[in-house]
């Protein structure tokens, strides 16, 4: 996979040379380009942001630049022999980045991030540059950064780690909060190691049990508890039938039940009778 | 503010030298220490994890180096004068981090991030220092990262440019996605500036008038148009008393509608004839 980034501060893209990301270059899995976009400016000061049209607060990063560093991305690809480039878009106002979106992007050989500052990028640059190649505009969360750079962070690790290879231990995916299969929509409880006793804190009895049954309930009934806590959400949108009896149990012990209108579906809510009124 | 990052990837947490907080510590605003969690072994491989009691994949990161780690860090931060720390662990199964999140703790005077790898840290050192200080444990969204430090880089850029004094303009929080204000809970639509026509495109008339009111309803519209597209659970969420009577059509011409059984709060729905069934 080629991954191009396009910014104004290269050096926030060290970390793409640490760790898992950094292996993945070392490999050749992974071909990294970081290009400077004041390297396409051409005034003294390497302007890169003008006031807005229309008015109001902030700077708007300019047309010509950006135009001109991925004019110049995408001519290196191709002649490398780079196929099939995507436009990735870091942007609070972008549909949110998750898993699926993160599965999707590691099955393109090509991705190229535009993280902008201030506040983004004149919209004609996006406007033209879809009309060649699928753009993605993704926002990582709720909440608002200075730049675009930490995304673009997040978004490579997110995509680099399912690319084949890349993990050392094929099995790690398999419990990942997010990831398909018995834990589909549950979020992880906690896990344990050496030594049993740790200032005076023991771990839980049963993970010294040795019986599979009951340390698949016990973290079945743990990812339970911390999914209400933390992401009443998941639960509301987790297809019932996923829940066995003893999920049911415990679900209504954390204070959750099938909807009581009998809504088609016949998904959990969270008993009104315990969070007032 | 101070903040302390203990993890085995010290240069991953270079960007916290560039950009807005790298120029907030070079003004004293923050106060920020990285640590290696390998400093805090003591045998000859450094041996941070070990595998998970109960079995199954993956490694568990050992109670002692963290322990010692942040006992360092917290004796290092009392000493020299700092006080009510809080500890922030990112985890995919934490609560989700949001810019009220953000907002509440750039509002504390010292954050100690625990960014792990594999499948965590062992739960017993949560459980520890919750008896000392606040912890929050913080999801930045539902995508799996290889470790925390990508997260920490996205909260702590959340967090420094809400401290005073760090971002240049202060109205530049103004018209944030996700800010308080006119534009709650909407999105922001596009931005353009100079030049008037770049590569055949122009930018639209509305923006030349000079006509500020019909400039803010086109930016309404805009920003309507954007979050019915990218984020329909954030207009799902919106008051309705925050709809005007332009923003009501403009939501009706986009295919939503008031809940027609005449739900208490009378939020706005997507019309079912637009999306099939």
């Amino acid at each position: 996979m080629r991954l191009d980034v396009v910014t104004i501060f290269p050096e926030y893209l060290d970390p793409l040379n640490v760790s898992l990301v950094g292996k993945a270059r070392a490999r050749g899995q992974l071909n990294v380009h970081v290009h400077d976009l004041r390297a396409w400016t051409y005034d003294r000061h390497s302007t890169v942001d003008d006031t807005p049209y229309g008015g109001g607060p902030g700077m708007v990063m300019k047309t010509e630049p950006w135009g001109d560093a991925l004019d110049s991305a995408l001519a290196d690809g191709y002649e490398t022999g780079s196929h099939g480039p995507a436009l990735i878009v870091p942007t609070p106002s972008g549909r949110p980045f998750t898993q699926a979106l993160a599965v999707e992007l590691s099955e393109r050989p090509w991705l190229i991030f535009t993280p902008a500052r201030y506040e983004g990028i004149d919209r004609r640059v996006i406007d033209e540059y879809a009309t060649r190649m699928p753009v993605y505009e993704v926002s990582i969360g709720d909440y608002v950064l200075a730049g675009g750079e930490a995304a673009v962070l997040v978004v490579t690790e997110a995509v680099a780690r399912l690319l084949p290879g890349v993990l050392g231990n094929a099995e790690s995916h398999r419990d990942d909060s997010f990831a398909p299969g018995a834990m589909a929509n549950l979020l992880e409880g906690p896990v344990y190691t050496k030594p049993p006793e740790w200032r005076g804190r023991d771990i839980p009895d049963v993970l010294l049990s040795g019986h599979h049954g009951k340390i698949a309930r016990w973290r079945r009934d743990e990812a339970l508890r911390r999914t209400t806590a933390n992401r009443p959400d998941l639960i509301e949108r987790c297809d019932p039938k996923a829940f066995d009896k003893k999920d049911r149990e415990m679900l209504s012990i954390l204070g959750w039940s099938p909807d009581p209108e009998g809504e088609p579906h016949g998904r959990f809510w969270r008993r009104t009778e315990d969070v007032g009124d």
